[in-house]
């Protein structure tokens, strides 16, 4: 290997590295949000939102990395799509960050009170979303398509969840109306972990094109 | 100028063709779905359904162009982020279509009973969400960061918005239970505009690093 290829097989590891690395931290996000909801444990919740500044940086880090590669290594064919894909997936882990901050500062606001019925599918679905996260990204520094591909029955499964929450917090709203002001956070959180599923799915997707070079992302999908 | 050099600009100028086109696209969805909830006309929401295809049709043709622009061309400093940020200004108008697409199909089932109340703040937020969506757009065209700025105050604004469409429904589940099941996709859609408004604050936000190279995406903001 020739010293500036080996140079730029280090880069590239540590691109594998960031997005692992800022992986592992929005997975933590996920879980100690719905964690800080369950036990209305508002000083978890506030330690989620501060740690939020510390992932927005290694986004900025990825982004730096990816466009000094492809400013200075004219990196071809599947390293090219590996680079830009790595800018779109540090993107799409900065905004499941952010919607794990959004979930934290409603658990705040519900901690006043006392929790409108005992969590069951929203903590399922944060481990969902958790193992869609760190799947995908498993697959993108694999380089692994099939693995990829298992997210889309997983992604069925997170929308089952979010319509059953749905479902059950309305009936409740109609009983009582008094429910209100509790329940439709639920469902707001609730969807934020469908939303994050989706950016694990659009991970994947990416994660397809990247190896095959096949746009399926708009595409009827099959497992 | 070269020949190289003047084939290199015309591709560029298929850039911007583009997403200026899938832009006009997306703002006629956004403002057409609010339209379709408005007069309960499930014939206009299934056009914008429809019409979703195109919308991603053009997102896989900005995507190929960039990568093709950063194989063949070596673009360097500002060239290289006009090219990244057309493909993220391509993805962040993909998710603005899918959530006019999901406005429309709410105005679908919503259809089928009379509306809760006449829509007054929600129409609003869709003709701001479609200027952010237009001016954002503008200003990476036109590599222009002050434009970019003014779309600060705009996110402000959409936000309260948000607030006002919450409040104001969730205080009359408060008095009607049975309000529920119309009252919270109203809820939802106002959020899916909110996060429209969102996805032209990337924009705008990519814009300003872009033209001067300046992360501000993570900085608190002044006009």
């Amino acid at each position: 290997m020739t010293d500036s290829r080996e140079h730029f097989q280090k880069e590239l590891q540590r691109l594998n590295d960031w997005i692992l690395k800022m992986g592992s931290m929005v997975e933590k996000s996920i879980l100690q949000s719905v964690e800080a909801l369950k036990k209305s444990d508002s000083i978890l919740a506030q330690s989620i939102v501060n740690s939020d500044d510390a992932i927005d940086q290694i986004e900025l880090e990825v982004d730096d990395l990816c466009l000094e590669l492809l400013a200075t290594q004219q990196p071809m064919a599947v390293d090219l799509r590996f680079i830009t894909t790595g800018m779109r997936v540090g993107s799409d882990l900065e905004r499941i960050g952010d919607l794990a901050v959004d979930i934290a500062q409603r658990a705040v606001e519900l901690s006043s009170q006392p929790l409108l019925k005992p969590l069951v599918d929203i903590p399922k679905m944060a481990d969902l979303a958790g193992k869609m996260v760190h799947k995908s990204l498993d697959a993108f520094v694999k380089r692994d398509a099939t693995l990829a591909r298992t997210l889309w029955i997983d992604e069925d499964r997170a929308d089952k969840y979010r319509d059953l929450v749905y479902d059950e917090l309305v009936e409740i709203m109609k009983k009582d109306a008094a429910a209100a002001s509790r329940a439709i956070p639920l469902i707001i959180i609730s969807r934020h972990l469908e939303r994050i599923a989706d950016h694990a799915t659009n991970i994947a997707e990416d994660v397809v094109y990247m190896v095959e070079g096949k746009v399926i992302k708009h595409l009827p999908k099959q497992a």
